[in-house]
Parts: C-alpha cells; structure tokens; sequence
C-alpha cells in the first residue's frame, strides 16, 4: 500500500464549484488543504486515497466554493446599522451619519464594529473584504483577530480642514499601517481617496504617487449619484472618470466603487484603463443612488465585482443577497432576463472580487497552489430543493445563512454556523454597549 | 392572590410589533393565546400576572409579529425551482415550464411540491399564502397537514381546448374544494382565471359570477408584462384594466397580481374598484417583467400587499427578501429614497396581505379576537446589532432564516427552526424523487 502524504484538512462529499476559467464543477468532489493552500482537488474518492489529513470533514453533499470577496464596504459602521433610513442621501449624510461619525467613531468602536462586521460577513461566506473608513488600524486588528482577510485603507477626505495637513497625517496613518501589517498574511494595505468631489486634484494625485510607489491598490467612490456627476460637470467640464483620466489616477490598479451613472465614453475609459469596479446594488437601490449600467460593463469588457457598502446603508453584509440583486436589476432595469446570468453573477462575487484586489493569482477560485479560501453551503434545506443548476441557486435561492463552513488561508473559522477564531458574543454585546449612546445623543 | 386566567400558550419577554392602526410597538411584550385565537397582549408582567398558560415561551427580547401574508404563488412549482433562468418570458414558458408541467404536474407531484413549500414559509415567517395552480386540493391537504393557513383555487386557463368543458371542469373541481374543505379551520377557497390573455370575455365573466355567488375572492394575473399589456391594446383597443373593467370584473373582493404596467388611468379604476393589487417585485426583476408603480399606487390609496410569485420565477419563498426588495426597487426605480418606507412595506407583507385576501377581521395584526397567526424572529444575530429601528430591520437586514417560532391558529407549527407540523426530510426526499425524473426528461 502507498503511503497517503500528509496534509491538514480535507473537505470531502461535496460538490466542487472551482470558478476557474472553464467553470469547472466536480460532483462528489474533494479539496485537499495543507498550511494555508489548496493542494489538490478532484474526486472525493481520489483525494481520499492520495491524502490523510490531520481534520477531513464530510460535508454532506453541500456545495465546496471559493469564499466570496466584498470589494466595497465600510465595517464600522455596523454601529449605526439601521440609524437612519429612507431618507435622501444629503439628510441621511449630512443629518445622521455625518454627525454620529463624528461623535461616535473612535478607535474602541471602530474596533468592536468592524470586529462585529468580520462574523458577519464570516458567516454569510465572506473571505476577503476591501475597507475605507477611518481608524483602519482597528479594522486590521479585527481582521486579523476574526481570521478575515482584508485590504484596508484610511479614506481621505480634504474638504473639511487644512489639505496639507490632513494628507500629511493619512500619509502617517497609512505609514503605520504598511508598518503594522507587513508580516500579516491576512491584511493588506490601500490608498483609498473618498471621491472626487471631496478630494482636491492634489491629494488624488498625490495619493496615487504614494500607491504607485508602493505598489498598493488605489480605491474611490466614483458616479455614485446623479448630481455627483452634474456638479462635477458643472464644475470642471467633464465627467467625474473624464475628470480622474485626465489627472492620471486610472489604471488598473484602480478601484472604483459604485460607478453608477457612466456614459459610453466613461465605460471606454474604464475599459482603456483596466479599472475594476466594486457594484453594490443594494446600497445603490436602498439610497436611491440609480442603476450601474452592469450589462454594458460586461459588454466592454470592464472587471465588475460585488460589494455591499457598509451596513448602515445596505444594511447587511450579506454578498449573496448582492449577488441575486447584481442579477435581478440588471435584468429588471433593462427589461432583458438574459443579462448578468446567475453563472456571471457568481464570477462577480468570486474571481472578478480577486482581479478587483489584483489578488487573482492567490484568491478568487479554487485551484492548485491558490490560498485556501473556501466556503462550504449547506444544500440540504427545503428553499434549496431541488437542484437543477447550482449557480442559478447561489444567486436567486441562497441566502448567507446557508453558508456552513468558512475556511479563510487554511483555517476553519467557522463551523456549523459556530465562529471559533473570536468571541462574536462579546462584539455583539460592545456594540449593543456603543448604540446605547448613539440612541442617547 | 387572584386565580389566573387559564390560557392555552403565553410568548413574553419579547418586543411585540402590533402593526394595528397605530403601529403600536410594546417592549418587554408578551401575547396570550387560547384556542386559536389572541385574548391579551401587553407588557410581559402584567400578561403574566392575569394568566396561566399551558406552554409559555421566553421569546428571549426577540420580535413578535403578525405572520406574514404571501398573497400571490404556485407552490407545487417547487419542484421546478431554478430548471431554466435567465431566459426570456417566452423561451421560459414555452420551451421549459410549458412542457414541463404538461409531463411532471400530477396529483402526486403536486402534493409534494406544495408540501415543501409550506415547509418553506413556515420556516420563513409567512403564514398565510394564496395559491393559484393546478390539482389544488392537493395544495390543500399540504396546507392542511402542515397547519398553514391558505387560499388556493384551480387555475384557469381557456386558451387550450374547448372552454366549455374546460369551465364546467374547473368549477367541478371548485366545487369539489369547496365541499372538501367547508369545514377547514385554515384552507378557503377562491375563483382563479389565469388572466385576460389566457381566459376568454365569457370565462372572466362566468368566473366572477361564480366568486360573487359563493361569496368568494376572484384572482388574476393584471398587466404583468409590456407585452401583455400592447397586445391587449391592440387586440381591444384598451388596456387590461381598462378592459376588466369594462366587463365587470373589478371590484374589492378582486385580487390582482403584478399589476407592473399601468397607466393614470388603471391606477384610477383599480382605486375606484377597490380591487386590491399583489406586488411580486422579485419575480417581476428576475424575469425582467418592470417595475410596479407602487409609490403611484399607494398615493392612490390602493391597497398594495406582497406576493413572491411560484420558486420557478423567484426562486424562493422568503417574504423578508420581498419586502426588501419591494422598499428598494420603489426607491432605485423613482430616483426617491423617500418613498414605500420600511414601516409601510411592513404593513403591505402582514395586514395589507389580509386586506387583500378580505380576511383583515380575523389575521394580518395582532389585536385582540384575532387569530393567533404568529412570528417571532431572534434578533441576537450579528447582523441584526444594533437596533435602532425594528422595522428597518425586518425590512433591509432580516431574512427568513432569523424566524424562530411559527404560530398558525393557535399552534406553534415551528419551533427553534425546527418545523413539528410534518416530516420537512420526507417531502424534500420526494421532490428530489420527482427532479430525478424532470432532469432525465
């Protein structure tokens, strides 16, 4: 009898859904894990006579897939998660948001919000996510803590204060953060400008010197509203992606969220530059943002992936609830049910998120030698029965709650709906602790 | 020391959400319930203090809502759940559910495949449904046996053979569930011509004749798709409402699914009629119908409820996801973030869903006299920390998988997720049995 070579964990019974470039599924099919990588997939049967592994989990006909990337979110915010809704986006910004931000955020609750927003998206199958907010030191520590994966960035906004200053002191942060992180294999690091519209020429320039430099992702918000797109147009004469093509900050290490109200020319940009963008339809839809034309996206070739915005404007995390909606308004806006295909849509949320990051060759599928990012789905429920395609019901049947098994860099952080990298109870209660005091200001 | 009233189950320490005429919320809440009927609600002391209940529940600060109310479906159509997506309506029906339900539609498959679907809603929070199929007593039994409440009626379609004979069977069928379920505590009946596209003038009038006799409610599919809408106009010279109207149809005891393409002036007739309107906005994206005028519809003062449509064209069951999509799609489509709030959506799923079915008196609120028709959702989830807001949770981060108990007249049909109606493992086996066969086809 040959010897099994040894390998950590195996996840076995299942259906494989690889999203690598030929969509290749595998009944019965099996992932052999060893440190942080996958090393083998194939026939259940198969992986089961080539390996031992030190955990082998059966997991019972459910669906094996890549963990899903959230290319767009801001984790914090999860305290103020249902603080102020169906409101116009100026009342909801400058009346609510703006001013609990400013009272509320701080480095113990952007610490238990985004730790709270980490087992959120753990259990509802997320394995990577891409931050802006503020206090992103604390993001990265949850990350780590919750066994994430993560790009953060301090989001900067010069229109309120000194530029000089204020870019001086991101710079700083964002300093401390390449420090901080720089043995993480978990926690990468951004350079994430707000917008174009509450970030002077300089700064967006300059932000994209020091990412070039260091070789780090550049994020923005970019055409999220209509009258983002007229004032700047009012302003300066072009579009807001006419107007960042000009100062020369899109390439494709770009990424650019929302990009909701593009026209053809803006779409030959994004094409021409190999920006990604980061769709979020439920927050688009929610705050009334309008429709991202995805269809004609897809058409021109431009890398569309999924996020879900931060939970107070969504106000879930959950990515298959965005998946079934990235479908289902693009069909819905375009009276066409054959665009944005559940199969497309499952791409958005998995390989597209890795392309989005440039993280493509360690994440996004599940092939050899790629970091074991897996989630395991849980088929065998009523909503679920029966299956005729798998895809279609990842986007229009699932929901984050059917999610069973989370597996981030190798290690199993969920189990059965269990979290076992952290105490989500204690986030819960903390967060519970800070809402108090929102509620009483 | 008083003797307590004796009652049959007590649920406390929960925050009750009414949804009665004021929208009266009681925290620290408790519900008691004798037979199948709601005599108290209040502060969960003092229900405790006046009664003693057979089965008391520690809700445990969850939410305690009136069961939700799906007024428009195909339950039997589980068993063709995600069989062919992102198709045209056309290509959908013709080339698939067509042929597919002329060959797999059956007495047996259609017990199994409602079966499965009351599995489904119980576990998702609704607890009345209004069905329109084929083999409905089938539907029925399974509502039956699984302890929901539903109105069901035989589709009718006189579009295919001689419609003599297909009306007198229909009614014979209708008469048929009339006799077998005349004395059900939860199955009515109602009167169901598919549409003015597929009926002919003298079914829809005959129809409605019956329905007004029997005291009954009259259900159809309205103005569902552009296309359906030219082809009437061009055909009649008016649009399907227009045209339902004129041959008297119309009036409150008629319910009207989609309702996607009308002008001023349908809105007009459905408000003066009094017709209620079931709004299925997720099958309406998936299938690229459009997007129902609900803002328009609810300045008219028509009654709005929600529908989720057959898991063939949605693909689930969860009225949470229709909710959410009903408050977003109204939102993104009209540009308002304003507007269809997440109060009033609550109201549409739960005593608007009554309204629509005539049955106000007796569900869609909890009230004293009412029917214990009964939810209570855990709300110590991740991502449902913080509250600020309970409606805005139902609406934007909820799903039906945060469903805890299910009450349906008196009776905890599901407990702790785990539904003691009926065996759910037995009917998903038989749908599976049955998608063996459809696959092979």
């Amino acid at each position: 009898m040959t010897q099994k070579e040894r390998v950590d964990l195996i996840l076995y019974n299942g259906v494989v859904l690889t999203i690598n470039d030929s969509d290749e599924i595998i009944d019965d099919g099996a992932v052999a894990i060893k440190e942080n990588q996958i090393i083998d997939l194939g026939k259940s049967e198969d992986i089961k006579n080539k390996y031992e592994a030190k955990k082998e989990i059966d997991v019972n006909h459910g669906v094996i897939m890549p963990g899903l990337v959230n290319t767009h979110t801001h984790l914090a915010m999860s305290i103020f998660r249902g603080l102020a809704d169906d409101l116009s986006l100026d009342k909801w910004w400058n009346e609510h948001m703006f001013p609990a931000e400013e009272k509320f955020i701080n480095k113990d609750s952007a610490y238990w919000g985004s730790l709270l927003s980490c087992g959120e998206l753990i259990l509802s199958g997320t394995t990577t996510f891409c931050d802006m907010y503020f206090f992103e030191k604390e993001t990265g520590y949850a990350a780590e803590k919750a066994g994430i994966r993560g790009i953060i960035g301090e989001g900067i906004v010069s229109e309120f204060g000194d530029e000089k200053e204020i870019f001086a002191n991101k710079m700083e942060l964002t300093a401390g953060l390449l420090d901080k992180f720089k043995e993480s294999s978990l926690v990468l690091i951004a350079i994430e400008p707000h917008s174009c519209y509450t970030c002077s020429k300089e700064i967006l320039i300059k932000s994209k010197r020091f990412a070039d430099e260091n070789d780090l992702l550049f994020v923005t918000h970019l055409s999220e509203t209509k009258k983002e797109v007229e004032d700047i147009k009012n302003k300066l004469g072009m579009s807001p992606v006419e107007y960042l093509d000009k100062i020369g900050v899109l390439d494709e290490r770009t990424l650019a969220a929302h990009c909701v109200w593009l026209s053809g020319e803006d779409i030959e940009i994004l094409k021409k530059r190999g920006v990604k963008v980061s769709h979020c339809p439920n927050s688009n839809m929610k705050l009334a943002s309008g429709v991202a034309p995805v269809g004609k996206l897809f058409e021109g070739r431009v890398t569309v992936s999924l996020g879900t915005d931060g939970s107070a404007s969504n106000n879930n995390l959950d990515m298959f609830s965005e998946m079934s909606n990235a479908s289902k308004l693009a069909k819905v806006s375009t009276l066409n049910p054959e665009i944005v295909s559940a199969q497309e849509t499952v791409r958005m949320a998995t390989i597209n998120g890795a392309k989005a990051l440039g993280m493509e060759k360690e994440i996004g599928s599940l092939e050899i030698g790629k970091k074991a990012d897996i989630i395991v789905l849980d088929f065998n429920k009523p909503h679920l029965v029966p299956v005729y395609d798998y895809y279609s019901h990842l986007v229009y049947s699932v929901s984050g709650n059917d999610v069973q098994f989370c597996i981030v860099d190798g290690k199993v952080i969920m189990e059965n709906r269990k979290i076992l990298s952290f105490d989500i109870n204690k986030a819960m209660d903390k967060v519970k602790e800070i809402s108090e005091k929102v509620k009483a200001f």
